[in-house]
This record gives C-alpha cells, structure tokens and sequence, in this order.
C-alpha cells in the first residue's frame, strides 16, 4: 500500500482557482478556530485507545461494548485535556466516535441539563454533583410506545400518596411503557420520567420524577421496573434505546423536580412562575444544531462521491479514448455539483440561525423575547429544510458511486443510518413545518393589514410580478425570485385557510384541509432564506478568487432549484418559459465552471479521514487497496472454509450423488 | 396477546367501497394464478422449517449460515413439492426467505442459465447434470474491482498456451481483481469466468471460462486462487459477495464456453454465428422483472405505513377531541396516496412488459426482433424509472411512521436495503435511462423526416399544443399531456444534441453534453408509458365498483405527477397556471376519495405477513403487543446486566468516588 496521493487526485487539487483553507476558515469562523478544531480532532483521531474495528464488523453487543468503553474512555480523556468548552467537546467526539451514538449521550444531553434547569437548590446538591462524577447515570425517559410528540397523549400516571409522602409511578399498558430512551436499556441507572401528575383524583399535566432504574451496587434492574433494549433500528447499533415498564414504583415526595411546581405534604400543588420563553429559546437552538448537523452529513457524502468520481474511471465517451474520470460525464456532475452547493448552502444557514440564537440569547435570558417567534419559525423550518434536503441528497451521493457505495467501506450506509434519524426527532419534519407555518400565516395577515412585519419576512410587501433575471444571473435578482415564490405560497396557503374557515369550517379541521398548502409555503420560506443568506456569505468582503467560486456555488444552487421547482415561477406568470430554458442552460454550464474546483470545495469542508470513516472518500484517494484491506479483515474472512459448508453444502451434494 | 384485528383496522376494511380479492385477481392475472400463488406462499410461510429468529437479531455468520441452511432446505423442499415452474419457484422463495439474498441466486441465476446457453453438447454433459444436482455449484465472475459495466475495461487475461493447450487466467492488479460475485466468497465451488482471451499476443475480446475456485472434497480454496468475501453490506448481509484473485490459474482448453467461440489446440480461433439478439432478449427480461420487483418492494412498504396510520392514533386535530388515526392528517395522506397510486401504477407498467416480452419471444428465437429495439428501450427505461421511483418513495413511508418506522420491526430497513440495489445493478439507472434515449433520438429523427415511428413512440407525430384538461381529469386527456410533455422535452434533448454538433462538436461530446436533457427525456417516456398502461388497465371491462377505484388512483397518480412537474407542462403554454391550479385542487380532493378504500387497496396487494416481515404492517394491526415481543426477543436483552457494566460503568464511578 502506498501513502502517497493518487495522481487524479492531485491533478485535481493542483488546478484549483482558489486557496481551501480560505474557505475552511470561513465555515470555522476565523483561521484561529480552524487550527484549534484540527488540534482537536487530531487528538481524538490519532490516539490509539480509541482506535477499534470497522463498527460493521461487530454484532450489537460487540457495538454496544465498544461504545460504553469509548464513552468511558472520553470523559477521563477530556478531563486530562481540559477540554470543557460545548464546542470543543462537540469536535472533540465527532472524531472520536464519528456518527456512533454516545453511551452518554442522554445524560450530558438532557438528564443533567433537565436536572440543572429544574430542580430546586436541595434538588441540585443532592443530584447534581453525583451525576457529574458519572455515579448517576441518567436518562430522559418521555415518548412512549403509543405516544410521540403530542405530550398529553402520554399515559404514565405519578400519583401522589399523601400517606407515604410518596408519588406512585404506574405504566397501565403495553402502550404506555417508555420507549426509546437513548442508553435506557442498558446503560443508566436514573431517569427523568415525564408523567401526568395525579392528586385526589385530580391531574395536573406533565411533570418529571428522577427514578432510580438501576441498583447503584450491581447495576439490576430496580424492584416494579421492567427494563429492555427496543432492538436493533435501521442504524444506531451502539445505542441502547430502551423500554421501561412501571408497576406501582413508589419514589419520594422529593423526587418530583421541583423548581417550577412543587407538591407540598398534604397534597397541595403549588405552580411557581416558569419562563417557559426559556424552554422555547433551547428547542431553536437544538433545532439550529440539527440542521447544522444534516448540513454536515450531506457535506461528508459529497466529500466522499467527488473524490471517489476523481479517483474512478469507467466507460468511455470517446471510443478508444482511455476511460475517463467519471467525474467528466455530464450527468455524474448533474448529480454531485448540486449537492455540493446545497451543501454549503445549508451549512451556511444552519450557521446563521446559531448566531442568531447566540447574538439574542441574553435579551431572552432578560426576558426580551420579541424576536423569538421569528427565530422559532425560522429554526423550526430549517431543520426539517435541510435534515430533509441531506437525506434525499446522501443517498443520490450513494448510489453515484456504483456498486461499492453500497458497501459499508464507503462509509454512507454509517452516515446515513445516522443523520436520517433528524428527519424524525427534536419534532417530526411536517410538524416542525406546520409550526413554521403558524407564524407564516399571522404575518400573512400582518401584510394584508399592512402591519409591521418581521424582518425575516419583509418580502411579503414586495409588489413586483416579473423578475428582472438576465444571463448574468445577478445575486439579487435570485433572492428576489424565491422572495417572489415563498411570498406568493404563503398568500395561497393563507388564502385556502381563510377560505375554508369562511366556508364555515371549523380552524382546525381548515387548518388540517390546508396543511398541504401550509408545509409548501414553509418550504418556499425556508428556501429563500437559504439563498439570501448564501448571497449574503458571497457579498463579504474577502478573497476574490474566493469570492468567485462562491459565487458559482451560489448561483448554482439558486438556478437548480428554479429548475427543480419551474413551475411555481411559471404559474403565475413571474418568469416566462423562456427564462426557465435560460436558467436551465446556466445550470449546465455552471457545472462546467465548477468542476475544475469539485474536489478542492470538498476538501474545503476539511473532515478528517476517521470522521468520513469511508474508503472511497480518503483525502489521499488510494481507493483500491483499502477495499481489499477492508475485505480482508471482514470476519466472514477468519476462516478459509465456513462452518456451514460441513453442515449443509457436503450433506447436498452427497444427498444428491447418482 | 389478541389474534383479534385490530378494531380500527377492521372498521377501514368494513367501509370499503370494492371487493380487494377481485383486483389481487387481476394483479395476479386470474383467480386460480391467486389461489395458487396464496397455496405455495402458505407452504413456505407456515413451514416449521423455515422460521428462524429476526435477521435483525444476528451477526452476519449467522445470517450467512442461516442462509445457506435455508437454501438447501429448499432445493429439497421443491423437489419434494414438485415446483419447477420460475414463477412458482419465485413465488415460493419469497416468502420462504423475504428479501433475503438466496445462497444459490447467482448459481440458479447466472451460472446454471451461461452454462445452458455457451456450452457444447460435450461441455453441458459434463458441467450441467452435476450443476443441477448442486455437486458443482457456481457464479459468474465478471465485474472487477475497478471495472463495472464497460466491459472493454476489464483487465482479467486468459491466456492460450498451445503447449499445454490450457488457458492461464491471471488478474494482474488490485484493481483486476473479481469483485462481487454473488456467493463467490464461500459459497461456490466453480465459476464462468469472464475474461480477454489473449492468444499469441492477440486479444480476443471477451469470453467466459469455467474455472473451478474450491476443492471439491473440502471446499478449501484452489492453488493460485485467493477468495474472500468483500466485507459487510447496507444489506445483503446473508450474500457472501465475493472477490477473487486468479495468479496464473491454469484450465483446461475445454474449459472455455465454446458454443460461440471455440479454440483450437493449435491456438486457432474460430469464431461461430452467434444471435446477440437472444442475449438483448434475456436482458430486457430482467429488466422487466426488475421493475416489477421495485414496484412490489414500494407497495409492501405502502402496506406497512397505509396499515399502520389506521392504527397508530397521535396528536389531536380539534382540542379535547380523541387523538386522530394519523391517515386522518392531510400531510399524512398526501405523503402516502401518491405512493400507493404510484406502487399500483408502476405494478401494471412492469406486468405489461413482461407481459410484451413473452408475447414477441417466440419471434425473437425466431429470428424475427423488430419490436425488440423498441422493447429493448421502454424496458431499460422503466427498470430506471421504477427502481428510481421505489427508491425515495420506500423511505418516505418509513418515515412516515415516525420513531418506530426505524426500528428493525418495522421492516423498513430489510426492505429498503434489499430493493435499493436494483437503482445500481442490471445496468446502473442512469446509463440505462441513456441507453433507453439512444432510441428515442432514433425516433426523433424519424418523426422530422416524417418516416414511421415505433407504436409506443407514435404519440412524437401528436400536434396539439394547448391540453383539454377540464376539472374531470378525463384520463385520455390526461394521457396527452403527458405524452405532449414527453414528446417535447424528446424533441428538445435531440435539439441540443444535433446543435452541439452542427457547432462541431463531435457527436460523443455532443452526446455527454447533452446527457442531462437526455435523461430527462427518457424520464419523460417511461412516465407517460406508466400513465398509458394505467389508463389502459382502468378501461379493462371489469366491475364498475373496482373500476372506480381504479380510476381514482390513476387520476391522482397522473394529477400529483402534473403537480409535482408543472413547469413541464406550463413551460411552453401547454397549460395555463389555473389549470396547475386546478390540479392541485385535484390532487387534495382524490386524497380525500380514496381515504376510505386506502387501507383495503393495500390489503389487495395481498403480501402475506412472513413476507413484510413487519411488526408495524402486520395484517391484525396488532402492532403494540408485538412491538414488546420484537424487543424481548433481542440478543441484547439476553442479560439483565450486560457485561460491559463491570469492564467500564463500575470502574468509571469508583473512580470518580471523593
């Protein structure tokens, strides 16, 4: 095996117009946290305790292990680094245990900040500082079988006993047991349980209880609890999601979080003051990271099937020519520069909507929450925009590498298992949508009203009802464009709710016969905040050769998407037929204009080998001979001659001898 | 636990509004092809035999050995049975070992089918008999590590030494080595080789050559061959796809196929006639069966989330209100409809090609195989076009179902991992689609010059440029607009093309440069040839309450493609933005007409429950119970207390102690 690039490779990297690292600072925020992150993630990706065998060589319990080992492993590691920074944690594990779910990951992710956030100050000594010191191993313990995201659905009961000063938590079916609790199963041994609250027959809605799941001196299953793993998913091997049956299981009066509500002796329920902005302001920020992570996900895909469509040759365009890179047929470019594009597109948003929560997170911690609905809206559609938009995209990446993206040493099947999942947690992608659409449609009636509007959605007072798109293609006259499409979407969907509800139906069910409607407006919306944000990255002061491949991006990724969508410029007349074949023709030459740079935008996303985990996608593109390392050490390997060829192929062929 | 069905479930299949069991008859092709099909699929779904734990729940020894029992067992079972019919087989397999890749798929598949088809009489007595009685058992090496579908690139040498009148295979480089084979790893003991035959320096293109790769007393692997297995899959798991490396492995002279082509002991090559027309029939064949494969994969995932959005009940539409079956919210129905009507449209598609290719085989062994260029297209096309189609529309049920839709028990991930190969293999999609375009600008160029055109391409000479749709979806007009929008988007790929060339372009660039068009023209055929075969099925004299429910799922399969295409058909004033509009209105109205019959139109698929193999698709709707039982059985819940606690969770809180 040879460590040193493969020459298509290097071809490509050589003839770039523009500096990577450039462009890597930009997605890092600055070149001082670009070499802070690469010092980082070398540290995790280099150190040899954590090195392990491909995860998809291991059975579960094999993957399990591994990860409890790996989790433990971190949180010594970090500790000697004194590593404490979120972000740097965040680096630090991505390359660690690259889209492997953390055996830890409810605990640091919603057990200790639930306890932190909700708990009263006797609550928080008595907790707290064991949880930290990973003796309390907790978990967030609220969906259940039967019941998702709609919280009064649950059906766990915590019934106060006034007698014992006890609450009795009890999960009266099959479809009210807990289920899917990250590390529930196997790992923790404490959980916030989420429970309708009961007092003399009375229910006083959802609140948490910390329940002790697990024995703290042999880590069995507590008295009244039935414990389980759901089963093996469609990826999420190392994670323990679990199931929790409550039979009766009495916990004392001061397990009930009691920083919001409390229960006094007798019974007596006393609601305190909550800041429930508060709670909202953390759901736009998880939302930001999530849609963040999509955005990288797509991004690793891309990374892999453009180097892979350098290194790979095959068929012919002319006869007797030798094979070409296939990254020269038009239509493996159609495939990928796209993707490319939405790739930086939604990173940058994602990116936008983080600073955004950042820049008004102290005027909300004051209490100034004007500009939190808009945020919410904004972030509530973005995750659903791009967890949608990477997961079409990372398997079209897939399957443009032929057979072997089916491999699992292409590293997709890994990504994908993982990132297909935001489609579907933090809020279900439509729900999100619908939420989105909510705040869409209270600013419709602002701008029939002539009100203030936010200024995210100012576009709603634009009046023009042609676009102004030349062959030039100028940034503006792009944003105006999808400003036009999400404005008009938004009437429409306003105009059938409204409609509806004058044809004497009631809102909710002209809510639902709209709905259709709605999600499409929330996706214009989200769409043109994507490209006015990537116009507003192009129209930084910064490199000009930089500037100009982000600005083919750019464009690319606007014309693609009128291309896509056609019709919604067509129907009302905005753009003519004729622009629509003009915008088409710029896609086909912007694919042109980009390709010489393909594999350098890729390397501008700058993840390291362990991160990709891909044999396709490796920075030095020595494809062939990893496939066959890879297969090599494949278990199925270990022996020349399989156990089952003595069991049932000799049986057959003797049984079957004349 | 209940066997009673679910009362929700049962309450949908009450108010159906048509008989299911007459239009399974007419998917099936008759009520005896029905009950015969239900007669074999019962033997195999309810023989003891052959139930085995959930694939999910084993490493991939044990599914390879599983695997490997399971093919045996059948062998045995069929000839007990009597079953030598390919559909009966098909039917039988299929619900003995649902998508589960068979260890005898490529021996009965391709080895046992080249060995029939290249050998001479002399050759087939000695391979073929012990073949059949699964003494030699086989594959077909073609495809290499570096070299997929063109098979010019392949580097694979067989090289003729008239001294010893034997052929030397030898894969010079990583990249030559055999890569994929089904069951090539471990399973097989011989091989058909393909490879260039190199006689006296000369290249004689390729030819397959039968090379023994493991002993046949005990099965190791053969001097100067190294075998293994390629390394673990998205799916696939059960399938030891293999790689083999050949070191100057001598056979025989006779070990070539030499039906064809024959070599003399002198080195001599004498070339026979050979109908390569029989060879393109076969592949249209598969093609055809493909597509008809991706349909069924697409319609049992229907099934599973049409099923159990009856069941599941979440949210609430009105306040206070029981919580909906979730089939009630529109997003819900929108996201499923379509893809019911498409599983039906894309079913009738494949059926009529296969259906075309038995009708003209007799002509083709005949000799006479005008219509196979035409066949030839169309089939290409649609094996893109379905397997496409199945493809995104797979995960959208998934997801669909929320949390649960990515559990194992779901069937989801067994399914979309077994049907997402057939986007890649049989000619990758979008090379197919531009083999299916090659005819198409053969067409286009006949209808300038006003020479006759294929039946299936007659609708290019069509000459109306506004549609007639009118707000009854009259389906012939329906089929115009998309035979208009077809024949445009043809005229306008061939546009390019011979503008890229009347600039002086060679035609092979000219060609790559206008592949994007291309594809999308050929799109366009396959999609109006779906509605055509739809219509066509709804015209069938047959009972009117089935006719009805037929036309409904064609209109709105035809109305959501209008919608979600409409700048196609709005671009050159084909229609206008009301009509768009007005389909639109359609689309939400026919979601609301099939809403009572959906759940009865996926029973009519008639897949039986051992092949969903899916706790939420379950015929009784007992979805909840079965999920617990799913989760008890998993490995991982073998132990209350998993090893991995006394190696790393203990250790990690004593040392944290204070």
């Amino acid at each position: 095996m040879t460590s040193t690039t493969n020459p298509d490779l290097q071809k490509e990297r050589d003839t770039a117009t523009f500096d990577p690292l450039l462009l890597t600072n930009r997605i890092d925020g600055g070149p001082e946290k670009t070499r802070r992150r690469q010092y980082i993630q070398n540290l995790a990706a280099t150190d040899p305790n954590l090195v392990h065998k491909h995860i998809s060589f291991m059975d579960r319990s094999e993957e399990y292990d591994t990860a409890v080992k790996n989790a433990c492993y971190i949180v010594k590691r970090l500790k000697e680094l004194n590593i404490t920074d979120p972000t740097e944690e965040y680096w630090y594990r991505h390359a660690a245990t690259p889209h492997e779910t953390p055996a830890f990951g409810l605990h640091n992710g919603m057990f200790l900040p639930t306890l932190r956030a909700q708990s009263t100050p006797e609550q928080y000594k008595h907790w707290v500082p064991d949880s930290e010191a990973y003796k309390l191993i907790g978990t967030y313990a609220q969906t259940e079988m039967g019941h998702g995201t709609f919280l009064r659905g649950l059906e766990t009961t915590a019934t106060y006993s006034p007698m014992t000063e006890e609450f009795i938590l009890n999960s009266p079916t099959v479809s009210s047991l807990k289920w899917w609790p990250g590390n529930l199963g196997k790992t923790t041994n404490h959980a916030v349980v989420m429970a309708h609250l009961t007092i003399a027959g009375k229910n006083y809605g959802m609140h948490g209880f910390v329940v002790q799941t697990r024995d703290m001196d042999d880590h069995t299953t507590m008295p009244g609890i039935t414990l389980g793993d759901i089963g093996p998913k469609f990826g999420y091997g190392s994670n323990d999601n679990g199931f929790m049956k409550l039979d009766h299981v009495r916990v004392p009066r001061e397990n009930m979080l009691a920083k919001f509500a409390e229960v006094k002796k007798d019974g007596t329920y006393i609601a305190k003051t909550k800041n429930t902005k508060l709670t909202y302001g953390t759901m736009v920020f998880i939302r930001a990271m999530i849609a963040g992570d999509a955005a990288r996900g797509l991004a690793q895909c891309c990374t892999i099937a453009i180097r892979y469509s350098a290194v790979r040759r095959q068929s012919e365009i002319k006869p007797g020519d030798p094979e070409p890179q296939i990254m020269d047929f038009q239509t493996q470019q159609y495939k990928l520069f796209p993707l490319l594009a939405t790739s930086y597109a939604l990173l940058f948003a994602g990116s936008s909507i983080r600073d955004t929560y950042f820049r008004i997170e102290k005027d909300i911690q004051r209490g100034d929450t004007k500009e939190l609905p808009e945020l919410h809206c904004l972030s509530s559609g973005l995750k659903a925009f791009n967890s949608w938009a990477a997961n079409s995209g990372m398997e079209v990446c897939r399957m443009s590498c032929g057979g072997h993206g089916y491999s699992q040493a292409s590293g997709f099947p890994k990504i994908y298992t993982d990132v297909t999942p935001a489609c579907t947690y933090e809020g279900e992608n439509t729900v999100l949508m619908l939420q989105c659409a909510r705040f869409l449609m209270k600013m419709a009636e602002a701008a029939v009203k002539g009100q203030p509007l936010a200024p995210t959605l100012s576009y709603l007072a634009n009046t023009s009802s042609r676009t102004s798109l030349t062959p030039q293609f100028n940034l503006d006259s792009l944003v105006a464009a999808y400003q036009h499409r999400a404005a008009r979407l938004i009437k429409a969907a306003a105009s059938r709710f409204q409609g509806l509800m004058a044809k004497g139906m009631a809102r909710e069910d002209a809510w639902n016969a709209s709905s259709v409607d709605l999600v499409r407006a929330s996706d214009a919306h989200c769409h043109q905040f994507v490209i006015s944000t990537f116009v507003s990255v192009v129209n930084e002061k910064q490199n000009k050769d930089l500037q100009k491949v982000l600005k083919d991006l750019c464009q690319l990724y606007a014309l693609y998407g009128i291309s896509k969508n056609s019709g919604d410029f067509l129907e009302d007349g905005y753009m003519t037929g004729e622009q629509i074949r003009m915008v088409e023709d710029g896609v086909l030459v912007l694919l042109a204009v980009i390709r010489p740079n393909a594999v350098t935008l890729v390397d501008a996303f700058d993840f390291n080998d362990r991160i990709l985990d891909s044999v396709l996608g490796r920075y030095d593109g020595q494809v062939y001979d990893n496939l066959l390392k890879f297969a090599q050490e494949s278990p199925l390997n270990d022996t020349d001659v399989h156990p089952s060829y003595y069991k049932y192929l000799k049986p057959l062929a003797m049984s079957s001898k004349l």
